[in-house]
């Protein structure tokens, strides 16, 4: 790879512009032109499906003429398909581009194949500057892009023998203060917060993310419910900031689905048992979060109920990512092992 | 405390003479006779429960008068009270014995004071001289005196989610290589290994503890077996070198009081559900020790049954004791915390 510094500037200032737009359907790209003497004379970035690329977007900035010998530095590879908007390889030929420096490879089927492209019609193409800290920007969208669906998380809450409440229903709280602020944190890095009717009948949960003082996080995930009761108006999930969306269906690939065309990158499923293990059996599970609390309860009031297995063999492996002693409480972070096999690649 | 180096190389010779008795219902104790020129004119130590203690055996070994003025130095508080033999005291007494070097305090309401009765009787006492070494040495024995039954550990292997086995009852095997070596090990430091009779007909274990590569340890712990179903005549336990006790009973307390006994200090509970569970709800456990495979199974083949948890605050909360990786599982020891209360002291 040989780029010049002044390219490693204007990548640093067109991965800046990205962050202007927000993660959604479509990634955080940013691009910047710059002349055959290495002026800066324009800067896009990309504002959600629907709009201008970003390399659009830049180029629209300059006159008819301007940009010709011209290099454009890019976040991503430029597209080479017809979507909402047209190819940008066209439009970066079409002004008369020269050179072209991107971080990222387009990694979808349909969009992928621009730096061919534009090789092909005698254009510079050099990949890979600051390839690292594209890929951390928009590694959510990434990881949809090769799981296909938004990223799942299924967190529960259990005693060290596997119960999430005892006989008589009542479970508050079986884990300790810093376990439920590390939920809090973890729900304020999520897209959507996944739970189903049963849970809100039990438990009638905010699913806000709130600092342990109270205060709201800036971030808040969209509720989602699902299941086929009614969901009282009087719930508290109805006051959150984000009105919920519902599910009235027991097809959660379907939801991930409709999750994902929402711009949905990462799902937080906190329950309940039923819900939690509906996707364990679907297989729909990227990585478990267990709070576990040192205590015994016995009981049936049980964390995960059947999942499908029917022998040992069938046991859903985890791998173990990480393990954290919060308070009292222990919590361990494991992918499943088939989920796992998916995710294995340069995420 | 006042010894002389001469009475610290008595004590050394104590314990190692103590070594050569057993563990069992009387603590191993051993004692040396010191002449008032620091020659060891005896030695003596105690063979178990109806033979002589370890003074009364060591003054057997001197002639009449020959004692007169000597030192006896002790590995425990000479006892002071009429068993199946005579106490101590008023053989030391009788022999002349001046002076009496002891280890640790006799902890026994009935069989401690015997300071006391030497002291009145003019004889200079001496406690506390290597009393870690001999508080180490039976130390099994002093948490027996303390808890008025053997010391009790419960153990089981579990998915994370706390389930013993898959839906067809397979089980074989949730936990590692290294997990099961670490079971062998801690059997073999167990005075006995108990098992319901439903473990015997669904598992047919052998109970013996066994090195890696299948050799059997040198200490062997005693099957004990609990519960109204009959042991078949073909089971593997009955080739167990020591041969199995059966209890067909489901009073826990009464079986460790006739364990105790029998002289069983150390109880290892091994299985499977129903025991476990039912030893958790009589309260009659100082440890559990949690060997947790990551894998998830699902189902109602749980590690644990009903203990008697109706509400949440009424969950046996545990003491963490210890945590550790044993290959891909982990194993948690913890105190329940009622139990623990007992045990607080310079066991």
């Amino acid at each position: 790879m040989t780029t010049m510094p002044v390219e490693r500037d204007a990548m640093r200032l067109a991965l800046e512009l990205a962050r202007r737009g927000h993660t959604g359907i479509n990634p955080q790209v940013g691009a910047v032109i710059i002349s055959a003497s290495g002026e800066v004379i324009a800067q896009g970035w990309h504002r959600g499906a629907g709009t201008a690329h970003a390399e659009v977007d830049a180029l629209s900035h300059v006159s008819a003429g301007e940009a010709a010998g011209a290099t454009a530095v890019v976040t991503l590879e430029p597209c080479n398909h017809t979507g909402r908007t047209g190819p940008c390889t066209e439009a970066l030929l079409e002004a008369g581009i020269a050179r072209v420096v991107f971080a990222l490879p387009d990694p979808g089927d349909a969009s992928g194949g621009g730096a061919e492209r534009l090789r092909s019609a005698g254009v510079e193409v050099e990949a890979g500057l600051c390839a690292n800290e594209a890929r951390e920007l928009i590694s959510s969208w990434l990881a949809v892009q090769k799981l296909g669906r938004p990223h799942v998380t299924v967190k529960w809450a259990q005693s060290l023998d596997g119960r999430a409440a005892a006989a008589d229903g009542t479970s508050q709280w079986i884990t300790g203060p810093e376990a439920r602020a590390d939920v809090h944190t973890r729900r304020s890095q999520s897209d959507a917060i996944v739970i189903g009717t049963g849970t809100i009948t039990a438990d009638d949960p905010s699913l806000t993310a709130r600092t342990p003082n109270g205060d709201l996080y800036d971030h808040q995930p969209r509720p989602v419910v699902i299941g086929e009761r009614e969901t009282p108006r009087g719930a508290a999930i109805r006051q959150h900031p984000l009105s919920p969306w519902f599910f009235a269906t027991h097809d959660l690939a379907r939801v991930l689905e409709d999750l994902r065309g929402r711009g949905v990158h990462r799902v937080f499923v906190e329950g309940g048992p039923t819900l939690a293990s509906a996707f364990l059996q679907s297989e729909l599970v990227d990585e478990v979060l267990v709070y576990i609390a040192p205590v015994l309860i016995g009981g049936d009031r049980l964390a995960l109920t059947d999942i499908g297995v029917d022998t040992i063999s069938a046991a859903q492996h985890l791998r173990i990512l990480h393990t954290e002693q919060l308070g009292a409480d222990l919590l361990m972070i494991g992918a499943p092992r088939l989920a796992s096999r998916a995710e294995q690649g340069d995420l």
